[in-house]
């Protein structure tokens, strides 16, 4: 039996998160009861990544960052939170889910890859004295190399500048924080809109990248950055789908595009 | 061609949560722009809720009430969030969702409940005069009635007193929030504490479905809260589970009980 | 640490679906090697749920069963998993779970709701006997009392029978099945057709119901049925996807109607 | 307007999947209500992907790879749909997706992995007169070199040999399907059992690497041959569970641990 010991340390499973007594509840060893009404939900965010509460500072970008990733129309992730809510309306969970669950590489993976792109430039030394022109030269070059996308810039409406990204580094900045990612991804952004004859700004998931590498977020958990902001806004799509229902509409006009193609009467 | 005509109004699958321009971006007619910087996660959750920003007291009933709801340690819903990002850790929206998944009618459904309950007896016009404690007999007594479960009420850890749930009643009552609601919940609480000689109070789904209540959020989207919340939480989780495995010892041990109990040689 | 002891037997996590030993699987305590390649899908499937492999009448009539469930074209769960898919393209595994998380009480519900109805009515001793018509008319006239509609029956493309519906209840009869449930669906289908005046098939998700009552499914896993056989239909939406891509379509369309109605321009 | 009109063609979101008549339904051109009885759920699959039933000798080993696939015990997956069904036993399409959202890169990833390295072999134009031997020496050395596992070898249980792949060989052998690919598997797990002195049989998603070869079934697909069929295994779980619960049990013992590990008195 002894190899089966459930008791050893090592097989443990615990978690460190909430410590829970009859009458205390602690979070990341900080007293849940007197952060209530004391702490908004983006610190409480901050608190859960990054075991300790935000200082005013971060306290400010960090809740902008993900207030800037709650709502973004109606995306293909609202359409299919809406249509999952039309099929299963006892099941919010499952809608939100549904909805969640195409934050992927297409979308999110923008923000994944600015920030990585960010934080191996950082880790390299750069810092004041880096030639940012140069490093932004470097990279294009790497990504044309490699037909790869340059993460980060460009937007199909927000032309000539992204406001939300202009907004976003403008606060960073104003809060301190190293602007060494940011002066890379302006200095990308310009570039590549030379090169490529394109306007080509520094777009949302192209600030969040160079802003979170200023706040030390690792570029692999941004994607959760998005995740619970959504989460947030499809709650409101619901909400929306409950007053004006839009995924009857759209599953309508799907259904009857196949039958107009399959029937050669109409 | 004319009943398959897509432009009529009546046809078009619109949301009106966002308005996008080049050089602008509203939230239910608020400018984005103006708001990063400004607005906190909770409160742009309340105007995606309300389509209004919430005035202080609001803000800080409807922040403490969400944060309530973020972490609740290693439930079954994080415990599917870490089984599933073990098996997926390429996909944290796969793991979150899986998370999500299970905030159903066994753990959530009580918030509902209770928001439930509260909503019916103020929509019956109760208010300053009515007679609390005669409402909770009735409605103790109506759901012995029916052998359902008072939603609410008892906790298995915090007793006599939950603290999360005390707190949150406290602010809203401090900040100025009719506590009708708030008092049925306490009367129902102490009055089923002394009918079935149980410790039984007020617990934290009680709390925010008495809250939920005077602060006009429908019963129905109640959940929508929890889901949002617990997003936030189950990233938490993610993080917690790259730098301290649980999924793999939870699962060998299950796997290994699984052959202790065909194998009878061990 | 007696209370914490989890070696007792009561605490044992154990499924006993499947036997793994180093040179053998069982499932259900058939040995699987043998099984691959005698056993078709369909009817591992019904090993699954009844722990036993079918007889040859049961094969057939449960293969067609689920058959019948796998594929119903660009229905809302095919939207949710081909928006989930774009969002998401290296996560199979969620798009298909976006689109089950539709199957929920608006469609498969009626499945449920006609299994239900079906067993409720063979639970009060329902035989060869037993007055079809007497009771359908019962069963109606509750439903209307109730203002509930009449689970299974109707269809708004498939008039004036539901052709799928018809074979599967057929192929249950050939096999020799109980039709005491087919004649129940058929007789509300029949009266409800006269008495409101509409044409109201049996639909396939009363002929479902009214089967899997003579089969000994119970009616809370009929939804099961619709989950495992949709799961194959929405690989079949991904793979038409990668090759005949929908869902950008109808994002571009719903993005452009929300911007037409903001923009009076246009 | 006119670049918003919604009536090109090339603007229309089109299924061509099913077509559907008042009194008719084909899928991929086949009359489904003449397959009801005659297709079994194995088969039906394999139209679903191929457009075409399948012959004999593909009908027996396509279901014999499905079925392989189904049940693999209480494994991460599995746990994840158990805890998802105790917080939400009205929504077994969550719990069942919950359970999907696992098949990710860890588990499932090994048989994309070997259907690759079998895709890429054959497309370099290996026949019967190829180099077995070598090929694999080649490869073993190209993943070493590389630093990343050798797919669709070893197992911790099925030692020497992993039944299920060797039953699953055997068959796709049997019923005359190219076995190169298959003879490649073989060669790699000899070989590297030796260079590396462990035992690293086949196993049974290398023998379904090698197979979907022979099939052409495209690895990029291969996921969704595990999603389909464990949606199948799901469902047995779920029912397991309604009987004999685990989920819970699960639960008490990992917050138990938690807490053990909180509170220094114990």
């Amino acid at each position: 039996m002894s190899q089966h010991d459930t008791s050893h340390d090592d097989e443990k499973a615990v978690s460190n998160i909430s410590r829970v007594t009859h009458d205390s509840v602690h979070i990341h060893g900080i007293d849940l009861i007197a952060m209530l009404g004391n702490v908004n939900l983006g610190d409480f965010a901050f608190l859960e990544l990054f075991k300790r509460l935000p200082e005013e500072r971060e306290s400010i970008v960090f809740n902008a960052l993900v207030v800037a990733l709650v709502e973004h129309g109606l995306m293909p992730s609202a359409i299919a939170t809406r249509m999952t809510y039309l099929g299963a309306p006892e099941s919010i969970q499952g809608a939100v889910s549904a909805g969640l669950l195409g934050l992927g590489n297409t979308f999110v993976g923008t923000m994944e890859g600015s920030a990585r792109l960010c934080q191996e430039f950082m880790a390299e030394g750069a810092g004041p004295e880096t030639d940012i022109e140069a490093a932004a030269e470097h990279i294009i070059t790497h990504y044309r190399e490699q037909k790869k996308v340059i993460p980060g810039i460009g937007h199909p409406v927000h032309k000539p500048r992204d406001p939300r990204a202009d907004k976003l580094m403008a606060i960073a900045v104003e809060q301190g924080f190293d602007d060494t990612p940011i002066r890379l991804m302006q200095a990308i952004s310009e570039q590549a809109s030379r090169r490529f004859d394109k306007t080509l700004p520094v777009n949302v998931t192209g600030a969040i990248g160079a802003i979170a590498t200023s706040m030390n977020i690792d570029w692999k958990i941004t994607r959760g950055l998005g995740v619970m902001a959504r989460a947030i806004g499809l709650v409101g799509h619901i909400l929306e789908e409950t007053r004006t229902p839009t995924a009857q509409k759209i599953w309508n006009r799907a259904e009857r595009e196949c039958n107009e193609d399959t029937d050669p009467s109409n």
